[in-house]
């Protein structure tokens, strides 16, 4: 989004804690072994496509920049990401989506069967994980967060209708398909730390969270396809209705929201409907608002962060709020 | 098993527990109560397909069996139920089935989709119930036995090979498809009693959860599908391999071997191949060996209620094992 200053990488957030984040893929293994062979399979290759570790490495920041230093922080950042891959892996399913960061997924690659029984396998092991740390806190938290992403699975499902589909309803979906465990993530990591900076930290996840599914959504309209490594116009192509569409309608001229309802109405739109449509959305003016939007989040986020002293760990929570704005993947 | 005796109804069994039984629902819907619309629609849907509540009575009566009058209980027969009823969803997605005890499944009703999400949703909401209870025991024991059932439904994938799949993986599948949440169902409600007490009624449901288990394979081959409500010999039209062809499969002459082998070989086979097979495993005595083996399962079950001092409750758990052993359906 502002290309001119320096970008952000991940691994410079990741630097305050870099030694414990890299025990996390030891312990996540450690938490969901299995000596049944099918399932060590399905394991081995969740492994190989092993995301950012954004959700860790932000658990991880907010215990560091608490000063809490919970000894069970690597085993909880661990559960936050089997947690996450536990959704994707149904959310595959769900979506019947054939790749996931460059890999095969596990319903195309096993079956829809296997998919929907290991994301099952996956939550039920984070939760026996989380019972065995002996403290319901955690719990408390990330089963809230898991009921919570249900809702925005279901959300979605029924964000396919522009006209009905409101800027309420759209931050309602965010709020509980990305930003909760966003929040909660940065809850955990704080579990030790004052009532104050623990409500803070929640907060801050939650702003942080919505900015990078609004971001998200806005690179689906101006993304360069051989970064983000999915066509432009996805969204549109599959009829799912993002904020920057419900900023732009109502302020479209007739023509191009006929154009939009035609475009829905199309099974399999063409690529100069969705060009078009793309066309349209930025000259309504979609995608400067949805742009305004993000950065009103993150100015929240970091406003948040005031509530902590000062620190490296702190720094970092920051720099991720600009990484999740600027990123272009 | 034994249509000479006395049948012994559902209703028989609930007796002593049946004020708190009919609390149960109430609390069901409590717990998964949602303003969501859909959400709210599909759970009234599961309502009207509601079961005969089996985990339920068994979790009541291991409570009275045991004078432990846990105040929590009639919340934790609603959770058992619950979890029960989150795997009936998922299981009849990853099966395909269209019917559910005469009524449309979730996945045919609304969608594979639909189906997939409300199941992740209802079992989290049975763990975020189970927090709230502020207790980490009954978690430690349903944590562990969803995670079994996973690893069940994963095993039931690979239960299609009757030459590999042995009488000790059949025992492994229904171990953990079956008798884990029977199992687990009776061990929570003794939580308040001595760990004796709740080791016997543990052992009691597993005893109990696989005859259950063997009963059922059974009547797919011998029950009157007036009454069971599906066509005899189902299993075997979806390949599915149970215990009365492990049994009979080593017994039968090579003829009748290749007649098993034909029919798995056959995508659709026919009725005239199933009779056939079901045949070939009676005359084999595969029927015999299941029925044996359902009853020392039962005599097993009925072993455990000894450790409990005499009482109706405790009558009315070994009036269950017959049960299960006699039913038709």
């Amino acid at each position: 989004m502002s290309p001119q200053t320096a970008p952000i990488t991940l691994a410079d957030l990741q630097r305050p804690v870099r030694a414990r984040l890299e025990r996390v893929p030891q312990e996540l293994r450690r938490i969901v072994e299995a000596d049944f062979g099918l399932i060590a399979q399905v394991n081995s290759h969740l492994f190989q496509t092993q995301g950012k570790m954004f959700r860790p490495t932000l658990l991880l920041l907010a215990d560091e920049a608490t000063g809490a230093r919970d000894p069970r922080v690597t085993t909880l950042a661990a559960v936050v990401e089997l947690i996450h891959l536990a959704t994707l892996v149904h959310d595959d399913s769900v979506d019947h989506s054939v790749l996931r960061r460059g890999m095969p997924t596990i319903n195309s690659l096993f079956s829809h069967q296997v998919s929907v029984i290991m994301g099952d396998y996956l939550y039920s092991r984070a939760v026996i994980e989380l019972v065995r740390l002996d403290d319901l806190e955690p719990l408390r938290v990330l089963s809230r967060v898991t009921n919570e992403m249900t809702v925005g699975e279901m959300r979605q499902l029924l964000a396919h209708e522009p006209i009905e589909f409101s800027e309420e309803a759209y931050d309602l979906l965010i709020q509980a398909k990305t930003a909760s465990l966003l929040s909660g993530s940065c809850e955990v990591g704080a579990l030790q730390a004052s009532p104050e900076e623990r409500a803070s930290l929640r907060r801050f996840g939650a702003a942080l969270g919505m900015a990078f599914q609004i971001v998200d959504d806005l690179l689906d309209y101006v993304g360069d396809s051989s970064v983000t490594g999915k066509p432009t116009g996805s969204d549109l192509r599959e009829h799912k209705v993002t904020l920057p569409l419900i900023a732009a309608l109502p302020r479209m001229g007739e023509g191009e929201q006929r154009q939009v309802a035609a475009l829905m109405d199309t099974a399999e739109p063409t690529d100069r409907q969705i060009a078009e449509v793309i066309a349209a959305v930025g000259e309504a003016g979609g995608l400067e608002y949805a742009r305004d939007r993000a950065l009103r989040l993150a100015q929240q986020a970091d406003g948040e962060l005031d509530a902590l002293a000062p620190s490296r760990a702190r720094d970092a929570l920051r720099a991720s709020i600009t990484y999740v704005v600027d990123r272009t993947r």
